[in-house]
């Protein structure tokens, strides 16, 4: 009897790793958040039980339910899978549900997932590091603990110089810009917002840092910020600003 | 005729995509790195054609022909699967390749792959972010152009508060651990450092920052440094230091 917190990736059913397609194949018991696409759930049989746990707001008190849902489950079957969008570990709270589960005595195992911090910007062209413009990158969210939120420097942010990556970010764009011009990042940076990455809805839009919340922006987008997110590999034309030497 | 650019993941050939195992089924020609494991290449018939393309020493010029080779093929070839080790995007220079292509007019598509940024804490217990350590992670890596080497700015990665994670940074440990002390981070900071990650030969040391490089750290490891690194979430015990109030 193990509990598996799976990554289900950026939507894309392909982009689902072998293992966690096989997983699913075989579950239980599906428990799965709001952003994990209806193609990916597909998978599991359909007798299987689906718990759908996707968060609205006030957080804390609905993870200790999904705690209690996995350890009731985790209990009773042979295989639960707790599916995640992205990976479980980059802002998904798995660390809560292993330690939950740890101090139930039951059996977790996490299968990493492709991040859409990954992804998204591949998806429309954008290296998130190039040898010759982004020595490393940064992924953060805007849904943040009050507590930590704090624990991050934003003016050293603003001058690390590696690609950032902002998740779940679009409710706070502006907060996000003014930080981060306040630290002294510059305004015309480079801005890519992908709404829906890998999905047949994906859309994008390009713009600067000082433009970043002028328009609202659309739930779930990934924000790129940084050298690399004027460009598109995709298209031959743009490519040249790149050319190696 | 395609040329995919395809992150074959941290090594555990069940960490590939769904979409990266059935292009490797059926194609012509596999054009690898060093570091894909045979289980990975197994995938792909076997009357494709497997090149390797392993850089050893002094990139710029095998770059270039590694370039000329994807192009040749992709010109030939109805479909060439160039495999990278993780994600195409994280240090895998496939940003010059698209460019390559895209000069020649060869269709290239980037497929995503599991970042051993991502899998390699993950398969040792270690959560990349948590709500109560980690607000986000910085992925750099200590193989840099020398030009973008200075790029980065080490006294605001030490102070930025992420969970730092080093790809390739084996050789250069020393030099990573003194640019971050003398950037102001504590030497008793946590580091993790995993060898071979996700592979049956798997190993993980634990030390302090302060420590770091004191041992030869083994290639390829992946180095993580910060709060999270001093945890097991597999190990029921450990886990009681983030426990959720």
């Amino acid at each position: 009897m193990t509990v598996y917190l799976v990554g289900a990736g950026p939507g894309d059913p392909d982009l689902l790793t072998v293992k966690a397609a096989r997983l699913l194949g075989r579950a239980d018991v599906v428990v799965h958040d709001r952003l994990v696409s209806p193609e990916v759930l597909a998978l599991a049989p359909p007798w299987a039980e689906f718990i759908d746990v996707g968060k609205r707001r006030g957080g804390s008190v609905q993870q200790r339910e999904i705690n209690a849902i996995l350890v009731d489950r985790g209990s009773r079957f042979d295989c639960v899978v707790r599916l995640k969008g992205g990976d479980p570990h980059v802002f998904g709270r798995a660390a809560e549900e292993q330690i939950a589960l740890g101090n139930a005595g039951i059996a977790c195992e996490v299968v990493p997932g492709i991040s859409s911090a990954i992804a998204a910007p591949a998806a429309v062209g954008i290296p998130l590091t190039t040898r010759l413009a982004a020595s490393g990158f940064t992924v953060v969210t805007a849904h943040q603990d009050p507590a930590t939120d704090r624990s991050l420097d934003w003016e050293a942010l603003a001058r690390l110089g590696t690609t950032l990556v902002i998740l779940m970010g679009a409710a706070r764009a502006v907060a996000f810009r003014d930080r981060l011009l306040a630290g002294g990042m510059d305004p015309l940076t480079p801005v890519a917002i992908i709404t829906d990455a890998t999905l047949p809805t994906m859309r994008e839009t390009r713009l600067r840092l000082g433009e970043l919340g002028d328009e609202p922006v659309a739930n779930p987008s990934v924000i790129v910020i940084g050298a690399v997110a004027s460009l598109d590999l995709r298209s031959f034309a743009s490519s040249t600003t790149l050319e190696v030497a």
